[in-house]
């Protein structure tokens, strides 16, 4: 560190912290800075796993890693838990709900995205999205109390109606929770139930585009197609959701229109990036795309400031003539490397290369034993493919402790197909409003 | 099993699956009976570790286990997840919230108890008690948001306000959640902090008896109290709680009163007999005593119905002359080993003998390495008493699965001292309210 007193060093402040917040300030842990990191919660979480939260396999803890436990030994850095509600990008200003102004030389935004209902808000509490632990507990909720539900029912039909479980959108997340929720029918419940037959559970993964996991390859696409129908997964492709009610969902596929009886509908169709990307473009003039991401220079700032910088799921990047990345841990980690190891230089006056995004492939998780990876140069698939995302998930999950609790609760799991937080908590009724005489569901579940 | 058909095997109905309940209807596997197991929970609960989850070492799912899986191996019982609403002695049924009444030949009643703010309810919503997940929950949520509010809070007296801990009660429960927030503020918590040393944090535990742990011998009180106090714990006893704000806690000790800015008050005070107790003596005659516990026979029937028997935490049985048996785990497992093992015979007309409860021992953990056992002839203190109190609990854990996770969790912890999972989840406001000029936070927090 150079012989600059504490207040007299660059004020680096951080909001977020995801990937790209955390891994940015983790990065600049010897860096001769004062970095604050702002989030609203205490803790950083790792998506990518968030669907076996939702599932029963992990609980929220195995895949939160508290800020401030991650950041202690940094000691230019200080975690404040709060929430930014706005930019002066004019004064250097970040303005908190419970904090004074912090004011920084460098600005760092990376609040990511969270579920979009393209227009239909009253979808939210039908068909809860997955980002927050509390969705992911919302949704283990509702899974788990399906099948209870199922077997205090005598009607058949309005049996099948809790029998059947429809995921909207077949990328990455649709695709993890149909597989996922095709193994706890067929695998995880065998025998524990005396009226129902879990295995006659209908899963139904809607899908608006042509094929499952679009981005991918045509060839990996069919692979984890073959894959989910393997499950007991009913891919339902080129179909768009036109109605959600609490017993039902309505489908258009093409001329053709269904409307499927089902008491669980999971939304995994949309992303919106946060709201302080709309305060930016505000306040800063920044130009954001069609699904509020900031349009971001090569250097990741944004235009007319070089010193406001976002990253990750809030971030619209695209190499020339390209695509936008997409919203990937993988992508916020790279752009937060890339930020830390040249912001010092950027503070300095120095000028700095472009950020440039190396894709070493993409990965989906289908169910046990299954998955698609896809390196580009390489592809594979089921066993190979599961044992690769396996690796490279306990690899990422960030500290020892979670990554030890993992393995050994994915070990239990793999020999067991067993899901031991399948635990129906939360403020909701116990029952579950079996029949429609007596109470909606929807709401009271969505409290 | 007989050449009986399942339709005319005796009908046993148990209600409640906690120690009790469970332990019922596991010793029952192999009996020719009908057996029914409802709870309005759909897992049951290792309650003796609930302050782990409190104090966020341990995650929900860790100690709980789903009553389906744990019981789906027994061909001769089906779980109904479901609220026993009433109970009708006389044409031998019980009404159940969701399902049509069940019938039953013998009926267990094991619902247990949960706090009681004797007659200050009140306080409900400003000191919570434990007794479920989602109280556990919500004292995480408490404990660690105070330390974020102390460190966002810039005068030092409401500051001191949010580092104060009281605890209501010095019975196990009080013991261990006050040395767990000692250690936290001592260990876990230290160097995560920037503007707050954790270490000034006050943790008061305030017990109206002369001294903690009250059913031990006077020695071992003597010793927690101790080993309390090097934890940096503050024991108060022989003080009432006189009244309970957002803000304070009112103690009189004697003559003296005193007024003490807290913002985490939590209660272990008292228990209180499930509602279903009441309902049992409408219906069927059944004496309470004060806590509302069914004072049941030797044979744990209540007077006049040879076929309703009650146990666990609901029922007051007290050997010849003494004391009732308290309300702790080993007591409702004996209770439910004796009738499993002897119901049969009462089902069939023979005579029973009476249940004798054999004492054991008692076990209190007041922190890392320190904890206190009494087993009559000899007494234990310090690292040996804690190794005891980490294999009973290990061992009683139901099912393999919970066990290794919590092994490791325990070992790891052990070696960082650290607290995994501390997040701060639910649905209350990202920001406690630092200010009492902005909101009252206790209304906001009991949401």
């Amino acid at each position: 560190m150079s012989a600059q007193t504490a207040s007299t060093l660059p004020r680096v402040v951080i909001i977020g912290g995801g990937f790209g917040g955390l891994y940015t300030a983790q990065d600049l842990k010897q860096a001769p800075l004062q970095i604050t990191l702002i989030d609203k919660r205490n803790f950083h979480l790792f998506q990518p796993l968030l669907y076996q939260v939702a599932t029963g396999s992990l609980s929220p803890a195995d895949i939160s890693s508290p800020l401030r436990m991650v950041l202690r030994g940094h000691k230019n850095t200080q975690v404040l838990m709060d929430e930014a509600l706005d930019i002066d990008p004019v004064r250097r200003q970040v303005i908190l709900r419970d904090h004074e102004p912090v004011e920084y030389d460098a600005l760092i935004v990376a609040t990511g995205a969270s579920h979009h209902y393209f227009g239909n808000e009253q979808w939210r509490s039908l068909a809860p999205g997955l980002k927050t632990i509390e969705d992911a507990l919302e949704i283990r909720r509702r899974v788990f109390l399906a099948f209870e539900s199922a077997e205090k029912e005598t009607d058949p039909q309005k049996q099948q109606a809790w029998l059947t479980f429809v995921i909207v959108g077949a990328g990455p997340t649709g695709v993890e929770l149909a597989g996922s929720i095709a193994e706890i029918a067929h695998s995880a419940l065998r025998g524990n139930f005396r009226r129902i037959d879990t295995r006659q559970a209908k899963i139904l993964l809607v899908e608006g585009l042509d094929r499952v996991l679009p981005p991918y390859s045509p060839a990996l696409s069919a692979r984890a197609e073959r894959d989910l129908t393997h499950l007991g997964v009913t891919v339902q492709t080129q179909s768009l959701v036109t109605q959600i009610t609490p017993e039902s969902v309505a489908l258009r596929q093409g001329e053709k229109e269904q409307i499927i009886p089902a008491r669980t509908v999971l939304w995994a169709a949309g992303v919106k990036a946060s709201e302080l990307g709309q305060v930016l473009a505000q306040r800063a003039g920044a130009e954001l795309d069609r699904a509020g991401r900031i349009i971001v220079r090569e250097d990741l700032t944004i235009p007319g400031y070089d010193n406001i910088f976002v990253l990750g799921d809030l971030a619209h990047f695209a190499h020339h003539g390209e695509a936008p990345l997409p919203g990937v841990a993988p992508v916020a980690m790279q752009e937060a490397a890339y930020l830390a190891k040249h912001l010092p230089r950027r503070l300095a006056g120095q000028a700095i290369p472009p950020f440039r995004y190396v894709d070493y492939g993409s990965l989906a998780v289908i169910g046990q034993n299954k998955a698609v990876v896809d390196f580009g140069f390489a592809q594979f698939t089921g066993l190979i493919a599961w044992m690769i995302w396996v690796w490279a998930h306990i690899y990422y999950l960030i500290e020892f402790d979670n990554k030890l609790i993992v393995m050994v609760q994915w070990g239990w799991n793999y020999f067991t197909r067993g899901r031991g937080a399948r635990l129906i908590t939360g403020e909701g009724p116990i029952s579950s409003g079996q029949s429609e005489e007596k109470a909606e569901p929807a709401p009271a579940l969505s409290r």
